[in-house]
């Protein structure tokens, strides 16, 4: 293959300061370190991570001026001088984490996203809301030749997260698995990542139309928190017991302490998304002689990601986007901060 | 061997009602069921749950009338006729869990003690404080010849709960672990199996007499939460950045929130002890980063006992005792009402 | 549910000595010990084994004389003293270990069958082809109520068999197994079991009717060793690399040793069948650099045993059977002498 | 700390062509790519790899002319431009592993020795046998500020192999491990590394002095296979039923498939040595019914080196060695030839 045309500049949406405005301009394209590909970035998802980017809000410093995103789809354009294992033209994703220091307690034992000196895509490094995005070789995603990558973006941060949480429950094929929330953008995941691991879901959320629909990616059961009298008893009843596994993706505080009550003696509760503020409470009786564990779970490894994409790449993940032009990013973060959003939204850099 | 002579009538300590008169007096011998062990109790421990059964001031209702005690080590004196591979003269314990249905999913995974139809020792089956008690041969713990009856006796409760919460933290040899109440009678059993285990033992107490006595025992820092201005720090310090594993043992709420503060990241948080009403909370957002796990661990299993055992036969635990005589039962209970109690007592059943 | 009505003779196929004939003639219905149940079998299935049972040529001897069969499938009838956990009218399944000592080290792991004192269906203790047999309550397997008894015959050894192996070979949903000899009896459902678990299969067998069959399975891909210039770079190429695990129901010595070589770096082959006299071979410089792992299976535990009837009695297992008469039975063992057996066999025993 | 002073040229041991002359002379003092460390290598531990290297007498081509040794101790002097995690004057080891892809699947599972792009030190890459080496700072070995140099060289090939055999043989504390070759190089690191990881240790090998030297590492039992009658009764006799696990540190085929036989059911056997063409043999039937894994172990990965390490600068491992100058290199490889080597040496690069 022949070396691609490199610009010199690139569309970008950034912003100076926590708040201030996301403008879409001209920036230069970046060039890569010895061990980082240049990614020529065709799509990108848009997390509510990315609006916490934007704030400043956690307890995390962001990099400025920044600009974010951090499920970028795109194709391999530069290659540093000491990569291996990658060619120009090999699809590549950009993910939450960029890189890790590779030689820590925590990188050793592949948690990477632990690593102290973790690198964070969007947040610590500049991400992929812009063409050409720079990503660190051992961390950059492999995505198999043919995928298409618009509905492949939203994999690399929300189908990851999801994954990785299912295998922190540690369940076995035939059990079932409880997801809390489970007609959001993360829950609908969950429940079809589920079923290609062989667990049976009873889906937690509310109102019919949600029941449809998650019935329809494979859950079993449907309990609607709106309708039940006794969540804790309906779980129970229909899993002869409790749930082996709990999905908390909801992030309410009522739910995830209901979930302790749920699962079933010996199981796991796994805590995936990032309520800023909320706790988790859960009496000490009841997790002892019910031998109950409570596991947060983060963003995936490079083997989960491969994984998580792999199953993507084969079929069994359907990811329902809406594309917009990169220059309409704005216009989300908006919707986000209204509450608004439907979906996923996924933004063409080349608009 | 020849069979030996079983009296009709035996010494117990009985009571009629949840905290009424606890009388030391003549019952009949009981007959062994055909799944039935019938055990000459030598000496049994005397455990806080004791106190809780005499109360009843758990959840779960007692057997009424009630023998306690489910610490008792003694000789197999009598076999049902369906048992395996026991016979007369070997050594035998009784331990909190007397028998399972071994038929439920629970069983079938050997989480036994989680079973629905869990029978246990001195709660809702006649248990340790007599001269001869009946153990389901499947779960009755198997001694070594030539062990020491008296000192034995608080390995069936205390040693095999604190292995088993080892076992539950899920750690490598090498690793650290943090023990919360160190110095009192679980949390130095637990300093004694941690080193056996291979793992460095961070103890957390109160008192320089504690520290002493923690490092006589094979832990390689003692912080003095007496003196410590921030625990969290220490440990992290000590650790080289947080314990691999906690065992609280401590029933603290605070001692066990703290706990999810110094743990490693990725490590495990381990609950013992059985606080009535007590809850633990953690912050979400910190434990999902932190991809943190916090566990309930009961009481061993058949496996779990045996190991605890052999770690005992193999001189590798002390286990400092203060031998009375059953008779003085009553006593002992008075002391634990009273918060007096130092140390572990164990009852001789034959005065 | 009333007591049932039970004669006091039945008809079996009984034969008094290893090699003698197989005779169908009354004799008297057993009684359960204590720690039995009483199953009037409807069904049982006929597998290799019981052959070897009649001929005498394993290693260990026979009960004598002796009812052979350990797939049988049926409703309890009557309860020992002190069964636990059943009642009349529980559909009950027949398997091949009948009962273990429960107090050894292997049994305190769940490995029953690795008991020495295992006693075996059809083998040490009388088994299936009879229409009332006795069945150690805590191994007999639960069948759910409304299953088709005479399709679940089989998957009482053949299906828990495969399904242990699978589970041996540790494989994570997503990952490739190789079945060797997949078209045949107990391939067949290895294929099934394994898509149920998430598994990506490469079927190994000969003849474009395996084929055919093997893929209306659920297998990926079929490697035809009766055309295949080089079956180990074929799975090889199939699978990017090597299959993640094997599972060998072929006991051909060349498969088995050809399957080390075409499993993955730090991947398992797991040896099943029972093949008097062969050996497995592998050069220890290959299993060393590559890091490989083989491992022997036998039959499932209590769990095992569970999960793979959970797995059929949802429909995901189909198992085709050949329903004959119990009096037929005899027949059924000439044809497996002489190597003609095709599909699997089922007796009636009301026939 | 101040940058230390490198020279442009440096003392080492090379040879032009696989069995030619080992030259002791001077060459250049390579280059870090941006990826890489420049070690001052203080000691290096010589071992039996080195000689197959030299004469090229395995399957894999070395590079040529080459600088052998990989258990190379020393400090960090240069770092590449995108070195993260290490400075100048950590102490740091050169190991087997020099580096590989860290993209593919077995790079992902952290089996990066089983990386199909491994580069190895002293064999495709120059090695430890010369004062100044580079080497891949991931993974490189970090060694503790303090630790003998000398000393600690043989843990970074002898010491980390056996480690890892031993996490593969995968025990519990107070199981039994048997060490087969149980007084050489290999096998008194695995004693020792046993103890710390609190195991139960069986040692074979022959000969008195043998016997005292094992017991005096931690040997439980010793059995000496020029005095036994039957090492296989013998071991079972020794551990109850047989060794949980087995550690084949020598090279005997037979001692090998004894060890097959010696191993209690469900447990492990381990090769670790690298015989040229010896093959392992086991009989099927006894492998399944026993439920026995053979599993091959290579060298550790980034942690398994840390963690044995550690056990060695805590002061748990003690590994004689005897140092000579680098010069006296090729008389070594004379010794080694001839079969004539007597413990571990380790050659002092500045002699």
């Amino acid at each position: 293959m022949s070396a691609p045309q490199i610009p010199k500049t690139q569309k970008a949406v950034v912003f100076e300061t926590n708040g201030g405005p996301l403008e879409y301009k001209d920036i230069p394209v970046p060039t890569p370190k010895p061990n980082e590909l240049l990614i020529h970035v065709k799509y990108s998802g848009v997390c509510h991570t990315d609006l916490h980017a934007w704030k400043g809000d956690w307890p995390l410093a962001t990099k400025l001026p920044l600009v974010g995103g951090h499920e970028g789809a795109g194709v391999v354009v530069g290659l540093g001088s000491n990569v291996q294992g990658w060619k120009i033209g090999d699809y590549a994703g950009i993910k939450w984490l960029n890189g890790s220091c590779m030689n820590c307690e925590q990188c050793q034992h592949t948690n990477e996203s632990n690593c102290a000196e973790a690198d964070l895509s969007g947040y610590t490094h500049d991400g992929s809301f812009q063409e050409y995005a720079t990503a660190d070789a051992v961390q950059a995603a492999r995505i198999a030749p043919g995928t298409d990558l618009a509905e492949a973006a939203p994999i690399l941060c929300a189908g990851i997260t999801v994954y990785k949480a299912l295998k922190t429950a540690n369940l076995s094929a035939g059990e079932w698995v409880a997801i809390s929330g489970a007609a959001g953008g993360l829950g609908s995941l969950a429940i079809q990542y589920a079923k290609a691991m062989g667990y049976r879901v009873v889906a937690i959320d509310g109102g019919d139309e949600k029941a449809v629909f998650a019935k329809s990616l494979g859950a079993e059961v449907f309990i609607d928190f709106t309708k039940s009298k006794d969540i804790v008893a309906d779980v129970k009843a229909a899993t002869n017991g409790g749930a082996h596994g709990v999905i908390n993706v909801s992030v309410s505080e009522k739910a995830m302490d209901q979930s302790v009550e749920y699962v079933r003696s010996c199981g796991t509760v796994v805590l995936v998304g990032l309520p800023a503020g909320a706790k988790i409470s859960a009496p000490v009786f009841d997790a002892v002689v019910r031998s109950v564990s409570i596991r947060g779970s983060y963003v995936g490894n490079r083997a989960d990601s491969a994984e998580a994409l792999d199953f993507f790449s084969r079929g069994l993940i359907k990811c329902p986007i809406k594309i917009v032009g990169l220059s309409e990013l704005p216009s989300i973060y908006d919707l986000m901060q209204q509450g608004k959003i439907l979906g996923r939204y996924v933004v063409d850099t080349s608009k």
